[in-house]
């Protein structure tokens, strides 16, 4: 095949690729939309029962978080978040007995959504924005006034994000000197 | 740009992103080589401190579980299992107190890992084989006579899987009428 062609090929998979890595979408009065396909992004880690508080959540739920591919390419060359990076929350009730389980706990189903969002040019400040989605397919932006955007900003290991909890990526972070101190 | 250079560049693109969907690879002794990039796969679920004995085990560990992605794809449209199909999964530390977390587990370091695989051409009956890779990047196959085949064909709710624990896929089995009767 003439180079020509194959450099074309090449170019046009690479674009193709990346138009499943969606940036994010909004409705017209500014909810986020839930992407589709967050379950085929890149997953970063899950917790069970996690509390910031003193008291522990009751009943405890598991936390799955998965970002958008394009985000995580860029973090793992730069140990940094772009611009139009999304973070999904995902929150699933956890189950003991079941099936041939006898002890522990698996998952069931979604409880609810969360979404944070670094979108520059429609966000004050560093960019970041949080959403609920609930179990709804919109997400309601929370007002910059909530305390998950004071808590992020004075605790998130990288940028306004808790990298803290997710071991790749905290690796990643070490390697590429981007951590803050604060978390 | 005329049709045919239309229709090329889309068929390039999509052989390019199929090609990221490995097949299982075998070391030249027969272990399965720990496919590089299965952090980027697709997430099935978690669980923690799951277990199929009275006793709950001690630590508690997290388990992740992924899958090739032209697999999924495959289970999605028919609820179930392609020939080559690879399910690894990542057992995990679970820590409780750290950074601002004061309850509740979240993920630390990887403990081991262990492959599951459905290669027709070179595992006799259905094609399954386990794999166990502790810490290496190289898994040892198990026996057939050890006891995780038999509790997979025995309990399996998808052929040799434990599909029950995964609830994405549960619904889609469930729609596809592709569940057994014996999970």
């Amino acid at each position: 095949m003439a180079p020509f062609v194959t450099r074309l090929l090449l170019a046009a998979s690479s674009v193709a690729c990346l138009l499943a890595q969606n940036a994010p979408k909004y409705t017209a009065d500014g909810q986020l939309t839930l992407p589709p396909d967050y379950r085929e992004w890149i997953f970063l880690s899950s917790g069970l029962g996690m509390t910031y508080q003193p008291e522990a959540s009751r009943p405890p739920s598991f936390t799955n978080v998965f970002v958008n591919p394009a985000a995580y390419r860029t973090f793992v060359s730069t140990g940094k978040w772009p611009d139009k990076t999304t973070l999904i929350l995902e929150i699933r009730a956890s189950t003991s007995k079941g099936s041939i389980n006898q002890g522990g706990s698996f998952q069931s189903g979604v409880v609810a959504i969360e979404g944070h969002v670094k979108d520059l040019a429609k966000f004050p400040g560093n960019g970041w924005a949080f959403f609920a989605f609930g179990t709804s397919s919109s997400g309601k932006l929370l007002p910059h006034t909530e305390d998950c955007y004071a808590c992020h900003a004075e605790h998130g290991a990288v940028d306004d994000t808790f990298v803290q909890f997710y071991p790749g990526l905290l690796e990643i972070a070490k390697q590429k000197g981007t951590l803050t101190d604060r978390h």
